[in-house]
């Protein structure tokens, strides 16, 4: 799916050539010449007019079967394209792509600004009954809340957000690019929306690459106070039902977490990581980017996961391994260092 | 003590009947058969009033003693509570006693939100002489905030808060269920009061269990921005005079810190641990749940401490060691791995 | 050079007589008798009307070439002072510096307060065209804004700072004591300026030292939710053109950060380390205080920092090692454990 246009409208569309002078690449293969592109969405669910890119092989799987009308790709991997796929031919595929991007996308991160006078709610907003709006809040055109609601003073609701019904959102909570379901709570100071970490390396520095997916947060989900949920860079971050997550804790952009896990404070979990349901992760865990967690899986306090975890298992360290295994090492570590004297 | 009503009005009373049904328990002992019960209570300090619960069989002691007029408990452990005490017998205690204590407290978490054109500053509050309430700041019913204190814009501070004189609060911090000292200085985007990490497992899920014990900050205490203190559950969570906590700590419900800690940035402490007088904790550090750190100890950063720690000792790692112990092994590492020649 | 007296004005002048009582010292060695003292600086940029101090012998060096008027020191180091420069011998030189310091800012962390009623954006303050300020924004004397810039709805911007143009500031942030380039972007709840963790311990507890120093962030910076840079204490924070810093990261003050790093989520680097250019740290790195960390460096996810990192080098593991030594240890250690067969 390309962007979702209530967030993310396209500055689109754009011919072939067109986008083969925005993104720099150096050669083209035309497989449908007078097709235009209408904006830009992920190898596996892009569509005939749809842009897409590959830049880690680990996804050459989706880019051999994709759907998309185009992919931006490194000259080695051109081959094996499907037949109906033009080719943008490139040597930096992400740093193309995020020019691409930028191009249907030139402002992806703005949000309603009103001024003072302005209405703060804007009248394009849904407000249903018995929900109070709290004094200094902000929301943006078109967005929509449930019944029973209480939206703490001065937070923040972005453009086109939807909130269900018995939500609590806390004071200064900011919400973009969000869609929330049904007696969800969000503490004080909770960032919902910000963009993810995205950017493309070039010879001037980093180019941001514009972070078009929302937060989808489904029911019973509790945010602790301060904790930050980036939205997707392309897909969506996803938080399933019943997790609750601590204080200060930070959620990668396309992180999808299960149902009924608990994330205690101070965890992060780094960008397109696939969390299970019913995960519990101790305080401080670290998790990187790209992993698998399984269902059921216990992540001991202080872990770093660098590597999948299987469902059910327990893990321990950084970097982490079986729990038993864990301790076994410290014991090991303990005897080789000779008696605790001092 | 039951939950101070200032806070945390009680919507009892309730009949040792309704109790059982409330908490699902599956056996009564009925001791005193006509008495109400008007709040919960925590173990060693409930009254006879007060319902109580035993969860965890560290606490068996205090079950043993407890004056709590009725205490949910599961049946292994039924024979061993004091004479006058009624008993809900429950295979699950502790989700019995969140039912319970949601009955007594069915939101405990809601706060004042004046809507616009409300009272931004509640009538009832009181506001000492010399201070500045700035704009967009939001007062709850009862406050009371004294002299030569600096509100920040926009920051939120609840029904009931106490803040003493000459205190600083800055920007949109939030303060709710909580009693200040005097010379106490909030910076931007702290959070304190925000409910703790608290729940009972249940076959539909977490099921929230009602935080009602509020947030002591004694005289002269500055806590960093965007750092979190959650409020106790029903014991208090405490900070002691003197104490310094840097930016983006956390800090558990029912932690008790003493006077003149030092705890610096992005450092973390589990529900229910005490901490002595003049305890310095490095950066990072994380402190699980339940632990006594000892007066002057000193804790690296980055340490895990999962035991708990002396009276001035010196501790670094994850686990944590004593400090020699820590370098001796990380020596006796290196050498098993051979020289540095990277 | 003195604090910038846009942002802190100094209370003095002075005379050595006054100074020597303000700041408990013990002894004087009078070299200018009719010199009075207008300001604080560093040792390393103090001038003759400047009073500064000598704490960590690592700075030796600066004291002896030191062009202060006056410096606290301690009296082994005392005849080690340059002929020019007038002494205040103290067993405390740190404390003693607190004192002083406190009398030339007796108020160094009071912003701009507005109360309801007042003008939210002063009326000294400029707004760049095109910019817009959005309600409930605070503005504070004297802080000017560029062109084209959007400061969200409930954001802080402190008396004197300055932002340039192209500039987004997210909802709820707060900003002090800063100057801020063009096209940055600031995250919501990002709160920059707020006084470092500095203190000087007496009998009676810790004495803050007024933190004097400012926020300097260069073009196209871009700092992630609720991350949080402290002001310095009398030298400046830096943040170099170009450098993203993620979420949740707390940069301390005094530190020095190069142009176009990156820095992932949740890490945290205490004060005055200087940080190289194009610098890569991933997410929940620590790093020490007083460091050095080369150009081109890389620290992996979770690496704890207590050593300075040579030019290009790529580090791992708490204490940090070389990569591949790191790599080796881990795997010597699961070597001695034994296999996982857990």
């Amino acid at each position: 799916m390309p962007p979702d246009p209530r967030f993310f409208p396209s500055a689109g569309a754009f011919s072939l050539d067109q986008l083969a002078e925005i993104s720099g690449a150096k050669g083209i293969r035309r497989q449908t010449p007078d097709r235009s592109f209408t904006d830009v969405a992920a190898l596996d669910d892009a569509g005939e007019s749809n842009v897409t890119f590959l830049e880690n092989k680990a996804y050459l799987d989706q880019f051999e079967s994709t759907r998309a009308g185009c992919c931006i790709v490194a000259p080695a991997y051109a081959d094996r394209a499907p037949d109906g796929t033009s080719l943008l031919v490139s040597d930096g595929p992400y740093l193309a792509y995020a020019r691409v991007a930028a191009a249907f996308h030139p402002d992806a991160d703005r949000s309603y600004c009103p001024a003072a006078g302005d209405d703060l709610v804007h009248k394009s907003a849904r407000i249903g009954e018995g929900t109070v709006i709290g004094a200094g809040v902000a929301v943006g055109p078109n967005a929509e809340i449930g019944k029973n609601c209480l939206i703490g003073p001065n937070a923040f609701i972005g453009d086109a957000v939807r909130i269900g019904d018995n939500c609590r959102i806390g004071p200064s909570v900011s919400v973009r690019f969000c869609l929330i379901g049904n007696n969800v709570s969000l503490f004080a100071g909770v960032r919902i929306g910000e963009p993810g970490f995205g950017f493309a390396a070039s010879a001037a520095g980093a180019v941001t690459v514009p972070q078009v997916g929302r937060v989808l947060i489904d029911d019973h989900v509790e945010i602790g106070a301060n904790s930050t949920i980036d939205r997707g860079s392309g897909p969506d971050t996803v938080i399933g039902a019943g997790t609750r997550i601590d204080n200060l804790v930070q959620i990668g952009h396309n992180v999808r977490i299960g149902k009924g896990c608990i994330i205690v404070a101070q965890s992060g979990v780094a960008g397109s990581t696939i969390i299970g349901n019913g995960v519990q992760m101790g305080g401080q865990v670290g998790i990187a980017g790209h992993l698998n967690i399984g269902d059921g899986a216990r992540i001991a306090a202080q872990s770093g996961i660098m590597r999948d975890v299987a469902v059910g298992s327990v893990v321990a360290g950084s970097p982490a391994l079986p729990a038993k295994h864990y301790f076994r090492q410290v014991a090991a570590i303990s005897r080789l260092a000779g008696a605790k004297d001092s």
